[in-house]
């Protein structure tokens, strides 16, 4: 905790340094024209006490791995944040916040991860704040039980979230606050702003819960109707919270826009500038003397964290020391797994486990080939910290070196999620966010749906996280086309930044596991299959190329004809490439396991897989043709499948949908024959 | 309610009753070799209470329009309902129950909806049933609202659904019961199957919720602790549901898997055959002395409901012809309404709106085109039943005849749905499925991935449903990436049956809304611009030719160049084209607003739309290039997006990622200039 000064004779009242607050929100988002003032003006006062009592953190150092989390969940409220940020030291200047949402500044209209300036995660669509705060918080249970020792609290932070009525109708706010009850996640303390107010109006007419009961049902300490304007109050709750060993909600009464004089309270003031004659009101209201963008040096003085930051960075560096003279080599290992890198004999570890893969070739599904790729590589990555959602022994996500973590036992490493895809990928993506873990979390690809948005920020925000999503088409067979993925696949394709794998085999399922792992700025989805598929042959350099995402599997010299497939298709494609030449053609096969991976190699790699001299080209993938138009072109085939799926035996249903080579091979002697 | 004959001497016990259920579902999953006997094994007693004590249907008449709705949300169990339907006399045969998961069968692994033989939705996703349920019991309880007249109660039956540990822990659950709870849905009484399991296993480490207290924080009227085995016990629940008049959840203790002996009670009942021997040893235990697939006849006897349920819709007949009678033209509606048939003059009046639509050209952003055109079908259709997900002045779903239902008012048509936007999906796909209605409802495009699975399952009904998604592209400014949609477009175009429009101005727009209302087979996505687009010229023949998905927009004769766009990007590809032209290039301009109804469409049409021997081409979108590939093929070339946006105002953006006239013509005269 840091010393407050705050009752120091000559410091400037609490409602003087929230005003502060308030008029570089009103006014930031009255130069932008655009923006959501509501919210920072209603929240000022909690804002205040939090980071001014509470928040232990270091504006010069904004990744110091000790400092607490602060998750702004209602992300409309960014210039809240931005005021905060600026008040307090860190590495955001006036000049940015002149320049709130506008091109190329650090101020976009909703926060953007950016540790630069210590912006924790990327908020706006609702919830999802919440579901990250919750990995934080987990995370840090989970690392200090596993790190921490006696006289060595060496990680022991909290972690805050501020929730509007938004957060708390969404279904992702179920989800991931069950979750944290149930892991006690004491260290988690939110705030919701109950202003009772959201876009389409007051929300009695669409939000009746009894909010507190609702968080008592899933086990979390709450505070009830504390006043959101008075400062003490808020205090009070904040110790409060911070004595109690479960996850904490503090309610805090608000009143949106407060200070605006005749908006105050109302819808008007949460998405649209005041207007220029209620900010003047509002500055008469407020007292607030000072033109935009100004902020008189008291008040300043007042905000700045930086010496009190440093100091307790400080502190927790001597912490560190001794930690390292007494535990030199787990010291080691925090600081390599804080600061995100691999073991240093990482490659050659990750050379010999893809060798032995290769070496032991096996039928098998591909969810069970990743499950033998995370056996084989967990042994050397402790950070790995997995889960799944209520489907471990589906997607085989449960390796033998998991532990299953429990409130009780905090220092595991895998996690059962329940049914709850959406809370699972936020969390995770919070654990990414976190540091010292890179999260994985398996459910069936059909159900990536219910995750999308989740991914889509992890994708966004450029983190590391991997998605093991299993029963990859209609290969799952009898329960049906609601858990028959289809377009999947391609869905997922179309997501900037999200690295699809669809491995045909072991190796390629293993190779891609290493990507994944490897891959320091993005999500990954692992595709799988839930049947078995077999393993295929490849020399040295067709082994180094899967990870150039396609690579001439079957075929030598210029063909007649260019087969192209993934995952449980490469074998069907192999098989109808052999009739094919039976007959007396050149058959290529390639596989293509990450469209995105191949589209990023060189032209000369590209032109060499996949020659523009041969059009005559036929893509085969069980689920949506839609993209491999791309790769076939206008001359070219694809089997594909563009309807939902049955409820059927898989074989049945691959035969009834084309996915044969003999059927595979009546196309192909059609494009052969075409001139 | 039916009369129930359960207390006559001779009737077979309610045990052996339920043990019919029990047996076909346990013979029936051993047979397929795959399925989930645990959930019918351990909820059979209370669906026997519910089926024959309370359901009120009519097993000749599926479609009986007073029927009381069923819904298995947790469907996994889909054995229980395919029994409960062939025994009640549903036409489903014990053939079909035979052929579960088979081919072609009509008992699929999860239920599918189809009404022929009364199932009502097709579940397996879990907790979409559940809000299926809320969507059908507020469609009951404002049809009601509408049509009921004193003495004649036309629209008057209740909604019963099941629910697992799995439909509680998702997010949507939170969602939906929360509206529930707030429209106060007194009809509606769901089953909770507290059996303490999930795949996982016991769900004490992960599912810690307090459900009781958490329901009654949403205003339930919640029935804790019912033993799920004990008819009596299950039947006074009921009757203290259908007194209330809040929702009500009866949390039934039970065993999953009862009866099966060493196996009920563990997860291993859940999702896996139980084995010759267990089954066998089930047999002994229930005292089930019958082969698989034979019930004995007093046991059939006593289940079949035809009886009943004919007499039971003899009685509404009569009751309708009475209000036939008194209120003719109520009644006509009504039954019209029911039917999901359009009025008799819609063509002419849907013509004449249109014609009025182009005969008043205005710049303006399609969502105002939205707005203009709902005003202008909404009065000749009172069925249109709208929302939003809390961004009613955003999406401008609410038209000048929109009146806000509540619990106290509940003859509304327009809803408040709060920041939920997978629950209000759910459940608008729950107020389609019961009839009555046409709904539509509204949310940020971006969005669209909270709700992405509820709408798949709208396709894969094939229910008429209106996704209304505003915010388009980068075109939404300052909200930055969080809010734009880059990949949203594609990845709902690769949905099957989902129909995507994105028009390009007013006209476009309201014949999009048009065909969206005429389709009764799926859904419509419709996306829409926040900002201003100015409209299109055309003549007749190309106002006639918007429906068919593409058209030539503008440019006669064979074209040396084709440009194609859609949305905000056919005015840019018009600006493009006239730069060419006074270049003295031929240009061709297709507007594409509806790729997948242009891939219907024959393949003359498509032809002269894009002909083969012009193969330059350059598609516009802002938004992913991947699906354009197929229509500019290998030759052409891409003004796409296939990256995250940034917060900055709209023209600067589009500035910026090369979305203005002179960056188009760029790359066309490029095209032109290639051999």
């Amino acid at each position: 905790m840091v010393t407050s000064p705050s009752n120091a004779v000559d410091a400037p009242s609490r409602r003087e340094r929230a005003n502060a607050l308030r008029a570089l929100a009103m006014d930031a988002v009255q130069k932008a024209n655009s923006g959501h003032p509501g919210m920072p003006m209603g929240m000022a006062d909690i804002a205040e006490v939090l980071w001014t009592d509470f928040l232990c953190h270091n504006p010069q150092n904004p990744r110091w791995p000790n400092r607490d989390r602060f998750v702004l969940s209602n992300g409309h409220g960014s210039m809240l944040l931005y005021g905060l940020l600026h008040l307090s030291g860190y590495g955001l200047s006036m000049e940015e916040l002149r320049q709130f949402r506008q091109f190329g500044a650090k101020t976009p209209g909703h926060p953007e991860f950016d540790l630069d300036i210590g912006v924790e995660t990327t908020t706006g669509p609702l919830g999802q704040g919440l579901s990250n705060a919750v990995g934080m918080a987990l995370a840090e249970k989970t690392l200090a039980a596993t790190f921490n020792r006696p006289g060595f609290p060496v990680v022991d932070h909290y972690t805050y979230a501020f929730l509007g009525d938004g957060c708390l109708m969404e279904g992702i706010s179920h989800e991931a606050c069950s979750l944290a009850g149930t892991w006690q996640l004491g260290k988690l303390i939110c705030f919701y702003d109950d202003n009772g107010i959201s876009i389409d109006g007051d929300v009695a007419g669409w939000f009746g819960d009894d909010t507190p009961a609702r968080f008592e049902a899933y086990g979390w300490h709450v505070l009830p109707g504390v006043d959101g304007h008075d400062p003490d109050a808020v205090g009070a709750a904040i110790e409060a919270a911070r004595a109690d060993d479960r996850p904490s909600l503090i309610c805090c009464k608000t009143v949106i826009g407060k200070g605006a004089p005749n908006k105050q309270g109302s819808e008007s003031t949460h998405g649209a500038p005041l207007g220029a004659d209620e900010v003047a009101a509002a500055r008469d209201t407020l007292g607030w003397e000072w033109p935009p963008f100004e902020v008189p040096a008291d008040l300043r003085e007042f905000w700045d964290a930086t010496t009190a930051g440093v100091a307790s960075e400080a502190e927790w560096q001597e912490l560190m020391t001794g930690y390292t003279a007494e535990h030199p080599e787990l010291a080691a290992e925090l600081k390599r797994r804080l600061a995100g890198e691999l073991p240093a004999d990482w490659n050659s570890f990750a050379d010999a486990a893809l060798a032995a893969i290769a070496a032991d070739p096996q039928k098998e599904a591909t969810r069970k080939s990743s499950l033998r790729a995370l056996n084989a590589f967990a042994p050397a990555l402790p950070e790995l910290f997995g889960g799944s959602a209520d489907l471990t022994g589906s997607n085989l996500t449960l390796h033998n070196g998991s532990v299953v973590l429990t409130a009780q036992e905090p220092a595991g490493n895998y996690l059962h999620f329940g049914v709850r895809e959406f809370g699972m990928t936020g969390i995770l993506n919070g654990i990414a966010l976190h540091g010292g873990y890179i999260p994985y979390g398996g459910t069936f690809l059909v159900f990536a749906d219910y995750a999308r948005n989740a991914l889509r920020l992890a994708a966004l925000m450029g983190i590391r996280q991997i998605a093991v999503l299993t029963h990859d088409s209609i290969g799952l067979g009898e329960d049906g086309p609601t858990h028959q993925p289809v377009e999947h696949v391609a869905s997922l394709q179309v997501m900037p930044n999200m690295r699809v794998w669809r491995p045909c085999d072991a190796f390629e399922t293993a190779v891609a596991w290493r990507d994944a792992i490897e891959r320091p700025n993005g999500p990954t989805s692992l595709v799988l299959t839930r049947q078995g598929v077999p393993p295929q042959q490849r020399d040295a350099q067709q082994c180094a190329d899967v990870s150039r995402g396609a690579y001439v599997l079957r075929g030598t010299g210029m063909p007649d004809l260019i087969l192209i497939a993934s995952g449980s298709e490469v074998a069907l494609a192999v098989s109808a490439a052999e009739l094919l030449e039976a007959e007396g053609h050149a058959v290529r096969v390639v596989s293509m396991p990450c469209m995105k991976q191949f589209l990023e190699q060189s032209e000369d790699y590209r032109e060499a897989v996949l020659p523009a001299a041969v059009a005559r080209r036929l893509a085969v993938e069980a689920g949506s043709p839609h993209l491999w138009h791309r790769f076939v072109g206008q001359d070219g085939r694809i089997v594909g499948l563009d309807r939902f799926g049955e409820s059927a035996p898989a074989a049945e249903l691959f035969e009834h949908f084309g996915f044969t080579p003999e059927k595979v091979a009546v196309l192909a002697r059609e494009l052969l024959a075409a001139t």
